[in-house]
Order: structure tokens, then sequence, then C-alpha cells
């Protein structure tokens, strides 16, 4: 190796923001996005992978004035000078891949994607700036069945992965319906536009109540700060008070509330025969309000999409870190974005399609005991007799022929205390052990370590010494035995 | 949405040097990466999963006067003015991980990773700057029962993916017999070994005559330039060759070459004393020269690795881009390298471990057709009558739950042609067709697209009226006989 000149030692630490995934952690997300995959792969969306970098002017979130594209990605120059970056989305690459590719695409083109995206923000507690993502998008067509498949399948999905029926909520709401809202209102300056949906978004914090104050004149919020209204009359406030509650009972019920709101409107109206669609095809195939429901209150990313929005909300309680009880909340959200290709190619490809946040869906599963916290650890064959390594190898290749997890102790074998606390740091069901006077007489000592952690807890020490945990057998039956105390060891969780 | 100014159309490609995955090539490796976790999981390796991004000085390949350490990597500066980039393979981060994390990680720490990494070099045909690669390694142990371990595992994992015993070996090498033969040669100045080191890298290329000419006066090349020699004498040159060319049908009688050219030398026993262990291990287990086998023609990654060298051959001849006959090659390599950790923490961490090429072995699946080369389309239920959508929807939902993929065509339905192009765009299986007439009659028409295709392929024109690939059946047998269908094509690849 090549001589290094004195250097201080690096520190061994993750860059701020990032973090490592172990053992369990990595494989139960592995675990559930193979779940994920095989629902979109059933629904005949396939699998697209594209690179973690794209260049800045693909991404297209920045301003040429700008000089380095910095602001929420991570962004570097290559050597002739193009601006690349690291993804912060999976729509974007999308969008890059369908306009560079559509000839040889089908049309409609479904598709989905799951792996890391990046953003460049300040981290915080459980925020990274890496973090998963796992999308189906139905790009080029405008028909309201492709956006109505996908709410279906959102549905399906966290059925899938373990999130049983009545725990969650698909909501569904519109764009257009909130255009027709404005327009009843005779809102036609765009300054105002925005205004009325910032105050639309803080619909959740602040109630109908505090969504009336905001649209008029203003309003002391729990700080005592005073917030400047919009200024509209009651009047004119009223359509998106009516918008924001009209969730009845039946979708039918909500869609005549909602029609009242937007009365005189194309737009609205149009968005009212398109949330009807939807909800036509999705009763048509049993998927009722109990699992996909029109919501007008759900208004997270109205600004963004184009028509139709949906957003998928657990609503089993939790205890939040203050120890409140309060809604999981949301765990996927989607919608229909008509001009993300267009930049690209000036040609219309309306799209429609849901990102579900991985790392949330995985909590949420935690949380309800779905998911097993802890890896199985291996078999551990102990090594009494360092020269009789060969030996304890030929017990693991039978162990693992068998399908059973199994290793060899590899670090010092002399302290044969380490060796147990390293199979209890390995989360090991059972440790194996062979001395020399086993050898000699054609036995193994098989240790149920579940069953003596549980001994070791609860039993006497009279109990103890009767050690019922452990277990000689011939060695022929190492095998036999081992599956056999796994079997009661699973039996048991 | 807001305005944009009016700016030229960005361009859709993708970085020089990045590429899209699609479909099954997503799938496909997707695939063999759970096979490869699966077995080595079963050896008691744990899952880790860090994040794409290092510190720059945790990656610690670049010297503190180079303004910009961008050789090699992708790297750029945070807010903080740290440097970052994106990890160039998954050992450097082990390092640091183990280091970072090594109170509460088992000591041996077995760890496999699995994931893309980046190199910021110059592209070529199949050259990409992000590609895939899935480790395995021991942290924490001096043990050869370690480096056995991999081999061994190696050779399961090599197996398990579909490429059978005889068409792959196990090829191990020790980097102490090399110092043992510069020892016997009485090679101590450091710039001559480094040139024995090169020289011994080409003999892959130029065999054993070249490299004799090398370590003496010099050689003239294919190319007709005279290329130096390091001028050692005939005698010197000898253990390197016998180094070189001591490969033997067993390996015992290989381990006795070795054993003449590291004569005298306390090193090269120590490496030939290591191999021997490794063998003996090995074939304990059943693991013999077919499959895993000493072999100092295994020149390649000598110079980095601190032990034991292995590296996975694939022995079956595929065409080369000149129509002519080579083995596949290599698809996997690793060794012993026992200072990585150090560099963090000032203490020994003696480590092993493997890098499998995952694209490489992928092409060799394909090359050998052990995997299939298309993804399996839906079965595209089409649209004859647009109001009746949700009867399609209806159908599909009947195919999934039965297991089938299946999807509604979502593009414009107006052309029936188009319908069908898509179709077999999708390499679709079977269409499904039911007009107002089938819907009246309560039947379905069934279009086995597979046999239709074979049918126009070969068949005269007679025959193709008979039109024997179109079924009609009743609306309650449309998932029995889809399945069927199905059945009879897979019996047919």
């Amino acid at each position: 190796m090549a001589k290094q000149k004195k250097q201080p030692r690096p520190k061994a630490a993750t860059p701020k923001g990032f973090r490592d995934y172990f053992a369990h952690e990595v494989t139960e997300r592995s675990e559930m996005l193979g779940k994920i995959a095989g629902v979109y792969h059933r629904y005949g969306f396939d699998a697209l992978e594209s690179a973690a970098v794209e260049t800045v002017e693909a991404l297209g979130k920045f301003l040429p004035d700008v000089d380095r594209p910095n602001e929420g990605v991570f962004a570097w120059q290559d050597e002739d000078a193009t601006w690349m970056a690291l993804r912060y989305d999976l729509t974007a690459p999308l969008a890059r891949v369908y306009a560079q590719h559509r000839n040889d695409l089908p049309t409609p083109y479904r598709r989905y994607a799951m792996g890391p995206v990046w953003r460049n923000e300040k981290p915080g507690p459980g925020r990274y700036r890496q973090f998963y993502q796992c999308d189906a998008d139905t790009v080029g067509t405008a028909s309201m069945a492709a956006d109505a498949e996908i709410c279906a399948m959102l549905s399906d999905t966290l059925e899938e992965v373990g999130i049983p029926r009545g725990d969650y909520l698909v909501r569904v709401n519109h764009r257009k319906v909130l255009n027709g809202v404005l327009e009843a209102m005779g809102v036609t300056d765009e300054a105002q536009a925005a205004d009325v949906l910032r105050t639309i978004d803080k619909f959740d914090k602040v109630g109908e109540q505090g969504v009336r104050e905001l649209l008029g004149k203003g309003r002391l919020d729990a700080s005592g700060a005073y917030i400047d209204g919009v200024g509209l009359s009651e009047a004119q406030a009223e359509p998106v008070l009516a918008f924001l509650t009209a969730k009845r009972a039946t979708n039918a019920d909500t869609l005549l509330k909602l029609m009242v709101a937007v009365e005189g409107s194309q737009i609205g109206q149009e968005g009212i025969d398109e949330l009807q669609s939807i909800v036509n095809l999705l009763e048509a195939q049993g998927y009722g309000p109990d699992r996909i429901v029109i919501d007008p209150s759900c208004v997270r990313g109205l600004g963004y999409y184009t028509g139709p929005v949906y957003e998928a909300e657990l609503t089993f309680e939790i205890l939040d870190e203050k120890g409140r009880k309060r809604q999981f909340g949301s765990v996927a959200g989607g919608g229909r974005y008509d001009g993300l290709v267009k930049r690209f190619t000036g040609q219309e490809a309306p799209a429609t399609g849901v990102s579900i946040g991985v790392d949330r869906l995985l909590a949420a599963l935690r949380e309800k005991g779905r998911i097993k916290s802890q890896d199985q650890g291996p078999v551990v064959v102990t090594v009494m007799d360092r020269d009789r390594m060969a030996d304890y190898q030929t017990m693991v290749a039978e162990l693992r022929n068998a399908g059973i997890r199994a290793e060899v102790y590899l670090g010092n074998p002399k302290n044969f205390g380490n060796q147990l606390k390293y199979a209890d740091k390995r989360n090991s069901p059972i440790a194996i052990i062979e001395g020399g006077d086993e050898h000699a007489n054609g036995v193994v000592q098989i240790k149920d370590l579940y069953l003596g952690a549980k001994i070791a807890e609860s039993a006497s020490l009279e109990e103890w010494r009767g050690n019922p945990s452990q277990f000689e057998v011939p060695r022929d039956q190492l095998v036999a035995k081992v599956r056999e105390i796994l079997a009661s060891q699973s039996g048991q969780d």
C-alpha cells in the first residue's frame, strides 16, 4: 500500500441529516416495498429506475440567474460545466424519462418507481435529507378512470402491507372545484386568489371560524398576534366555506353540496362531474366511502395539482410525543398534474399519480405492531476447540442447507462467556456447544436462548438449576432438534 | 400555477454516463438481489443501508491540498463548507459505520449491503457512472475461517442465482505469499517492489514469457513499442514465475509449489499456512477445487489487499463483440483489508469481504438464458363502449383478485386498432373484448395474443380465418378461461 502523510484521524460520522439503517430496518422496508411493487405490478404498472442524478435543467426547479442552484437540492457542476443534482422526488425524473423515451413507451404509460430522494434542507428530528419514496403514475391520459384506478390501487396497497380496512381513508378533492369556488366568489385577481388558497391551506389548523375571519378582516392567532385578513365580504367568503364544509355521509350528498358552492361556474361543474365519474367507477368496483371518500376539506396540495387530488390518511389514534392522542395522519398523497411533460416537449401529456411516504408507512406499521421490531438472529455455533473449526463449519452448513440461519462464532474463542454475550447481542435463538467430551461421545449441547432468557427473568434459582433450556442430542439429530426448538419459539411469540 | 417566463425548453436527457432501467431490467435485478440477500442472511450477515452521501473526510480518498476533491467522485460543499460526496463503493461507508457504531455492533460484525455507487469517471460503452454493488464483509476478526466462509458463501450465491456448478470458479490467492516471493527475490526497494507488482498485473495479458521479459531487460509489445524491463536477473525473476505458474491439479500440490517460490521467507510461509487453513476448512465442507481453487495467477487486486484475495470467474464461453470466443470472466472479487477501520479509530479492526458486480452477473444470466428477457405484460381489457368503463374496471378487478396482472385500456378508445397495438407494445398475453352485443348476450371475447402472433407468423390466410386464437365465453367464466390460456402459454415457453 502507498504511504500516507500523517494526518489527523477522520471523524466517523454521517453527514448532517443523513443516517444509517441496520438489519431489520433495511429488511422490513424492502419487504414492504416488495409488497407494494406486487400490487402496482398486478395493476399493470411497469417498474422504472432512473439514476439518482439528473441535470438541473431537466429537474427544472431553478431560475437561470441563480449562480449556484443549490436551493433545495444537492447540486454540483460536471467537468463540462453542466449542473447536475440529486433528484428531489420521483415525479420530475418521470417527466424527463417520458419526454425522452415517449416514442418507445406505450401510451398511456403506467409506471412505478421506488427509491431514495434527496432534499438539501435543514435537517430536524425525524427529518432526514435522504428518504424513500414509492410512486405510481399514469402518463398520457386525461381519463378520470386513471385517477380512480390510482385511488383503488392505493387502497389495495395499504391493505396489502397490513393496514386493515377501517384504519385508513383515501380522501379525494378536486382543484377544478376550488377554481369554480373562486369563480363563484368573483375572485379574478391572481394575487387575491393566491391569498384565498393560502387561507384554505390553514383550514386544518384554524377550522371553519378561523377561515371565515382570515377571509374577512383578520384574526387574532393563539400567540396574540393579529393576522390580516384577505378582505372579502361575508357573502364572498360563503362559497369557500360551503366548499370546505361540504362533506356529508354519502359521496352523492357531498357532491350536491359542492354543486351549491360552485353555482354558476362552468369549471366548477366540470370538477364536480369528474369527481362524480371517479365515484361511479370506484363504487361500481365496491370501493365505497368507507375506503375512498370525496372530502373537500382535504386541501393539501390543491395549489400544485391541476385536477383531482387524493390523500391517504391513517385514521387510528396514536400518542404523540406529549402523550396526547392524535390521528396518525397522512401516509400518501397525489393528484393530477397536466403540465409536467409539456415543459420538455411542448405537447400536452396529462398525468396523474401518487407517492407513498415509505418511512411514515413503516412507522405506522410498527406502531400497530404489524411488523416485528427485531430481526431473527442466527443460530450461533460456538467454538470450544479452535482446531475443530472445520467441524463447526460443517454444522452451520447443515443448518443452512435446511434453510436455517446459522453461523460459527468468528471472534476470539478463548472466553466462552464472550461467545454467549455475542449470541445475545445477535438476538440468537439457539447456541450450539460441542466440546471435546461431546465430540468424543458423538453428541452436541443445544441451548435454547429465548427460553433461557425467560427462565433467567422469572424462575427461582432452584428451577434454573434444572436447566431445562439446554439439551444434549446425538450429533446426527442436530438439525432436527434445532428445527423443533425454533418451531416452539415461534409458537410462543 | 405560477406564471413562468418564456424559457427555452429543457433537454429531456439523462446526464452523460447515466441511464434509465425499464420494467424487467429493474425487476430482474431486484429478484437477483433478493436471492443474494437470502444467502447472505442465511449465513448470519445483517443488512446495512448507509446513505448515498458521505463526508469526503470519511471517504478519505483525497489529499487536503486539492481545492475541489472531485477526482473520481461527485462532490460538493455543504452550506457549512463541509465537503460531501456520493459514495464510490460500499466498503468505505462500512469502515465509517463500523468505526461510528462499533460499541453497539456485535464483534465480529457480518454485514451485507446492496445499492448503487457513483464514479466520476469518463463514461464509455457499457461503462456507467452509477452502477450497483452487492457486498458482504466480516469486520473484527483475523480468522481465516472468515475468509473461507466468504468464499463458500460466494460459491453458494452464484449457484442460488442460477450459475450451475462447473460454470464458475472461485480463485483464491494471497498477498502475503506475494510478499514472500519478493523477499525470496531479494527485492527490498519499495519502488522496485511496485514495479514487480505492476508487471505481475500484466500476467493475464502477456503470459509467462512476457512477464519473464518485463522482469528482465524489457519487451517489444504487440504495437511494436519497446517496454523497458524491471532489470532483474533471471535468477531473481525465478520466484515470481514459480509463483505465477504454481497452479496444479490439486490445492495440496499448488501449495507445495508455492512453498518453493517463497523458500526462506517467513511472511511467505505465513501466507501459505493461511491458504492451507482456508483450503482445509473449505474441503471439510465439501468445497473442492471444482468450486474453490488456490490460483496464484489470480493477481487482480493483490496490491490493494493485505491477506487472502478471491475472485469469482464464470468459466463458460461467450462470443465477444468481434465474434471471438472468450470466457465470460470475473463477476465478483474481494479479499482481506486490515487497515480500513484503523484510519478512524487508530485500533486494528481486521476485515475481509467480497463485492459482486451485479450488472455483470445479470448480463451473464441473460447470456445463459437463465432469466427471461421480457416482463410478462398485463391482460388488457379493451374499451368498446366508453360509458361502460366501470364494467371493464370490474373485469380487471376480478382478474387481479385472482392474482392475474390486468389493466383497462386508458387511452382514447375510438380506434380499436390502437388498443391492440397498445396491447402488443405492452407484451400482453391476452386481450378482452366486450362490445354491446357481447354485453347483451352475457359473453366476452378473449383473444390469445401469443397464439395470434404465432398464427400470423406461420399460418396461411385460410387457417387465419378460422381464428382459433379467439374465444367467446360466458362473462362469469372470464377468469377461468384467462387462467387456462395463461397456463397453456407458459407451457409453450
